[in-house]
C-alpha cells in the first residue's frame, strides 16, 4: 500500500518540479485505511512564503479538510526527510506515523541535525527510505538541471 | 528601541487572547531602522491551521510585502521563545537576529529542546528575555483563566 501513496506524493513532486521548485511532495492519508485525503508540493517561490514546504502545504488542506487540528488516525508520506520546521509541524497534528522517501543530511530534522522527535511531546512513529530511489532521482535530476544552467 | 518593538509584539499577543488563542505575537523589523514590516499572531484555532504560529504567520506577511523570502537586514522579535517549527522557518528566512520575550522549556525550540540554530546552516543572533515579564504575565493570565474555566 505505501507504494501507492508514494506515488501520489511523487505527483505531487513533480508539480513543483514543472513549476521550478525543489521538488518535494506529501500526502496526508487514513493510518487504517490508506485513503488520501490531502496533498501538498513544495511551493516556496510561488507563494513567495518560506513556510511552504510540502508537508505545511498538506497538513494545512488536511485540518481544513477534517477541521480540526488534531490529525491523530492520519499519517503523512513525504518524498524528503522532513526538516525541523515540517517535523515540529507534524509533532503539532500529533500524526501517526512519519514516513519518507529520501534522506536529507543537509536540511533534515527527523534522522539528522535537530532531530526534532527526540524532543517532541508527541513522538510519531518513523519510517524513512520508503522508495528512496525514486524521490532521490526526481531531486538529483532537479538540481543537475540548475547546475547545468 | 527593543522596548517598542517588543510593546508592539504584545498588541499582536493580546489579539490571540482575546481570540481565545494561546498569546503569542511577533513581528518582523529592519535590522537597522526598527521599523516593523509585518506582525502576526497565534492563529492556529481560527485558521485551523497548525503552522498558524505569530513568527510564521509574521514572517508570511513580511515575505508577502518584500515580495521575497530572502529576509537578511530583518529581524524578528516574538513574545514567547519560537518552536522549532518556527526557529526553523526563521532560519531558513535567513533574519539577522531572533529576540524573544518568555522562555519555553516545554515547547521551545531554541534554548531548549531541540534547539534548532545549533543545527541550521544560517545561525541568526539570539537575544532571549527581552521584556519577558510582560510576555510571561499575559501567557500566565490566559492558562490561569483556561483551569478556572
Amino acid at each position: 500500500m505505501y507504494k501507492t501513496i508514494a506515488d501520489a506524493a511523487l505527483q505531487e513532486a513533480q508539480k513543483a518540479f514543472d513549476a521550478k521548485e525543489i521538488p518535494v511532495g506529501a500526502v496526508v492519508f487514513n493510518t487504517k485505511t490508506y485513503q488520501i485525503i490531502a496533498r501538498g508540493h513544495n511551493q516556496t517561490i510561488t507563494k513567495c512564503d518560506v513556510s511552504a514546504h510540502a508537508e505545511i502545504r498538506a497538513l494545512q488542506k488536511a485540518c481544513q479538510k477534517l477541521k480540526t487540528t488534531h490529525l491523530q488516525g492520519y499519517s503523512c508520506y513525504t518524498t524528503l526527510e522532513p526538516c525541523a520546521m515540517c517535523a515540529q509541524a507534524l509533532a503539532w497534528a500529533g500524526v501517526d506515523k512519519v514516513l519518507f522517501g529520501a534522506y536529507d543530511p543537509k536540511s533534515g530534522g527527523v534522522e539528522h541535525n535537530a532531530r526534532v522527535f527526540n524532543h517532541t511531546h508527541h513522538k510519531p512513529e518513523i519510517i524513512g527510505g520508503l522508495e528512496e530511489k525514486k524521490c532521490q532521482a526526481l531531486l538529483t535530476r532537479f538540481f543537475k538541471g540548475l547546475r547545468n544552467g
